[in-house]
């Protein structure tokens, strides 16, 4: 009797266990009775900064195809070229500095030929007769500050350098279920340099190992062939007494080739003439600041702006298949009651704190909380989501998984509301013509509107009951 | 002894089990080696009407990726503004009503301007000058009627209404397995107005619950805040006290503005130059009439016809990912053995009886039987199908999972015989050239054949052996 | 004590069972630490020759999403008519043939009419007043020869037959992971005619069973109304008796019409000119041949070439999201380390040897091994590879799960290590700058490099240190 009920209670144990382990397989399993505000769940540490990793398992970014990541550069730190499976969208959130992306196939068109140089035993290319040497060439080099996003497709090496007093802060999403990604619904780096002596720990189903280079995977002498340099140089590439991490230090200058920043400052003339090969799949542009109002998609002074980027004004992103919203709204302000109508989004909160509600198909709210800065929350496809800011400031990033998410919203003068006919509404919902004219014309607002008691900024009076 | 050999009977139970746990949640899995005529799996019942919902769980289902459901709306009833998170196809099996689809960021271009009204302290707009106000004005309303095949794009929220004497049936098949559906593979009504109390039973994995409306998620405040309403309302927005479901009865009249039937019924001018803004997507047809035999594809006066609706016809299909085939045949009358090349097809017979045979990928004949008015069947990509009506008349609305989808027929002018040089076929199958010809060129139809006896509609006479 | 740590064991037994039981069910898990060279897993015999089909489910072919199959016809050999339900390439790897494919719709535009015949009841056509009847008519065929490389899309029926004295060897890869597949994962050929009694054994959860034609599905009565033939001729369609296999022996000459031979033999004139129809879709080119160094995109005589095969050169392969790499190298030869950066790819040696070096994205070196003629390898997205020839020559298919696959490479010319500034290198390896800029600049060539020792040919003295 004791034996048999243990037998049952082990096998009812087992059932669980089995249950909840097939479960958490599920790739895209969307049941979300419950949402909550997500802290990264590992902390890569380097010599000059640190990678923070969301756990992409976790029920809603699982659910949304997102992995996502944080990444904090010291100031002279410099995060190794690394490249990712998927397509993604890094956004800065703090700081500046100089950013390089390794297209293939494409030419070095930053090209360096001051002065003559000693180890110029080198390509003297076509310019010899001319110039004298050259001291570097590589591929562009762009300077990054607040607000920048850029688009980076899978398979390319990306490297950041901090050239600032600051922290450079970014946080980048990938969306690792797209068919850009041809392997599983893992985000995996590919480290050029570098290392991460701590695994990858967001993989399953593998042994925790140390992450070295590509580079430590190839038999020394191959590399030594390949590059046509000294074994001693390949066996350094393999980077396998480094510990610095993926994040360097940088010892003295960082003397790449780059363009005077944008705003002008050192007096320089811009250069674009001297640098030779135009091609246009290798001069796409990438990235895009979405932090200035001047261009802002929606504006109103005393609430605060909304810009997006999609396929229209950065193509590229037709091809990674994302997109990016950036928001930014004052105390008091509301984002009016909206869902995503293609495509799964992720919040990232890069200032301040706001109240945010969200409804899911069952009616229920899922969620119902202030988040604040660092924070990330899935808004997954269809979800009815609210957000009211509670700080004097509420600053966010959102990605999306479709180069041209629409929104639908339930309130304001484009909502589903006002398209609908007033006989809807009074039969669906049970209320005077009236009442119902009140709900679908109240609001003159498209997106964001005045929550309490703040000033108000319409031409003309508004109607409360 | 029994102990060890009753834990071995234990633990196969338990891999039995969980073989049958896991391959139940396979996501596409496709060993179809018996196909079933499908039913509803659920019923929910509204006050106006019921909504009945296939099990997309089930193996045919799950395989192709199609979710499908059914509408009765009886007269006076109106189906409650509802959006779902993928693309559908709507086919109008019976009756006559108004539909209207709530296009984001689309304008209210059909708009009242008769009388003045007295509640009018709301957006006079620009026409202030000359008109004096405005009843209502709201987004397209259209007319449907049998035959009518509609597309609605995930996230779009769309309403009927029953204006007619007769109960108004839609059956739908939306693809949640393409990517327009971003979550997981459940097909989720997201209400806007309305209500469920049976819950989506069709829901794995989440405790059964009440489905209410989205705005039933939020904070009462919020509401009245987004639509600057009295609080009172905003909790009416919420129909909690409402258990009239997602189909409501209409008292009294049903007022929308709309454009005269296209018959021209009432002698009344078409209005449209009366509307304004003409914009791209916003005007772009959804809607297309599949039942008048005047524009079929394939017509024999003696044994029916077949009308077919891709993107070459209604552009926003290359959207969807969807397509459709209208076909109606007369008793004895069969549509020729063929294949879907690059689509699954879902089939919902909406009168009179046929008989089916379907082969499979093994050369097994995995359905043999008579299917009948309201029943729905799955032709897999590649699975051979033959219909033979046996009533009558015997019509039918196939869904496909392409834009553009192709068939491939068996037998027939256009067949795959007749493309294959009688060498192929006399070895392949080892029978003499003379009778390779006749399984090469006896059957001069391409589609539609005589399956025996019936009068023969061929200009010359027909070879048989 | 002992009960219960049996039972312990026991789950443990258990959890290690289930554990490898989802981890082998789960679609495109991809957690490669090891890579093994491939070998067929399934030979299937028939009368004129054999299939021979690897296993779609090993770790490896999981992960990529390919379906491999190669392909032995005897001469005089006729691989019967069969589609299947995914796209796919096939290369010819020896030996010469004729092939046909009958696309849906397309109209039999071979026609032979020379003399008049007995039989000619049947459709004299519109040249009955000119010509005096047809023997045959059918569906373009073409010559196929080694190297040829040839595109089929999903539900395409296509046959194949050897008319050299030495056996034809095609390999074919299907991409059974994008959406021109709508069914499950797994590769299913659809028989028009012949058979396979060994079943199809790569398929997972289906009892096993022999294969038969998809006429052998359907009732005999059926097939002789839809084809207007006798009962005895629909049951020999459905070739219950035989037992030949899928690949049959033809017995005498086989005649089918087609062009000359491109090479002119024969002295026979084109007769393009008598076919009359011409569609786009119906005569897009499938075909392109890939061992004529002359048309090569890398070419060095001293080591050998590459050509690659993308929807540029062959726009059909956009719609099935493949493409091809021919690469032929010779003793002594390397193509220098690289990685997919939006595809997956399966290498599969047609001649010679190689060494193999891959690293995964752990920086782990997963293959390591001498790979050779007949062998199968499959290359993840970002996993880094080299080569290097370790036999005269060694020749090698790539197929490409992206119609257009691009590559990087980690040394030479065009390489990762180029497009970095020098700075990023000194300090990601902490070497000094000469040995840096040796780097990236010692190696010229961009894919392609000598090993050792052999002989140098650049027009300039390679730096060694």
């Amino acid at each position: 009797m004791g034996r048999s009920s243990s037998l049952i209670s082990f096998s009812l144990t087992l059932l669980i266990l089995f249950h909840g382990y097939t479960a958490q397989q599920w790739p895209n399993e969307c049941q979300l009775d419950q949402l909550n505000a997500l802290e990264p769940s590992q902390i890569i540490k380097s010599e000059g900064g640190r990678i923070e990793v969301w756990d992409h398992r976790a029920p809603q970014l699982r659910c949304s195809g997102f992995a996502f990541e944080r990444f904090i550069i010291e100031s002279q730190g410099l995060y190794l070229p690394t490249f990712f499976n998927a397509g993604k969208l890094t956004f800065v959130v703090h700081g500046r500095g100089l950013m390089g992306k390794v297209v293939p196939g494409c030419a070095e068109t930053f090209m360096d030929s001051p002065v003559f140089q000693q180890g110029g035993q080198f390509g003297e290319g076509q310019g010899q007769g001319q110039s004298q040497g050259f001291r570097d060439m590589h591929q562009k080099v762009e300077h990054i500050r607040c607000g920048d996003t850029t688009a980076t497709p899978p398979g390319v090496a990306q490297w950041i350098y901090n050239n600032g007093d600051e922290p450079l802060i970014l946080v980048s999403a990938a969306d690792i279920a797209n068919n850009q990604n041809q392997l599983d619904r893992n985000l995996r780096p590919f480290l050029i340099a570098g290392n991460n002596p701590q695994g990858q720990q967001w993989l399953q189903g593998r042994e925790q190992q140390p992450q070295n280079n590509i580079f430590s995977g190839f038999a020394p002498e191959i590399l030594a062939q390949a590059f046509k340099i000294k074994l001693e140089t390949a066996q350094q590439l393999q980077n396998q007494q480094d510990n610095r991490g993926n994040i360097v230090k940088v010892k003295g200058p960082f003397g790449v080739i780059r363009p005077p920043l944008r705003r002008g400052q050192g007096g320089q003339q811009p250069q674009e003439e001297g640098n030779g090969i135009e091609e246009t799949l290798c001069t796409m542009r990438c990235t895009e600041n979405l932090d200035d109002p001047s261009s802002a998609d929606v504006y109103k002074p005393s609430l605060g702006y909304i810009s997006t980027l999609n396929s229209y004004n950065l193509p590229i992103l037709s091809y990674l298949r994302l997109s990016a919203l950036r928001g930014s709204i004052r105390n008091n302000a509301m984002v009016l009651p909206q869902w995503n109508v293609n495509a799964n989004a992720a919040l990232y909160v890069t200032n301040g704190k706001a109240h945010i509600q969200m409804v899911n198909d069952n009616g229920q709210r899922v969620f119902d909380q202030e988040i604040s800065s660092g924070q990330l929350i899935v808004v997954p496809q269809g979800f009815s989501v609210s957000k009211r800011a509670t700080s004097d400031k509420f600053e966010w990033i959102e990605f999306k998984t479709n180069e041209n998410a629409q929104i639908n919203t339930l309130a304001g003068r484009t909502s589903v509301m006002t398209g609908l006919p007033l006989e809807v509404i009074t039969n669906g919902f049970q209320i005077s013509p009236q009442e119902a004219r009140k709900v679908k014309f109240s609001t003159l607002e498209t997106t964001l509107t005045h929550t309490s008691g703040g000033p108000m900024s319409y031409g003309r009076p508004r109607v409360e009951a």
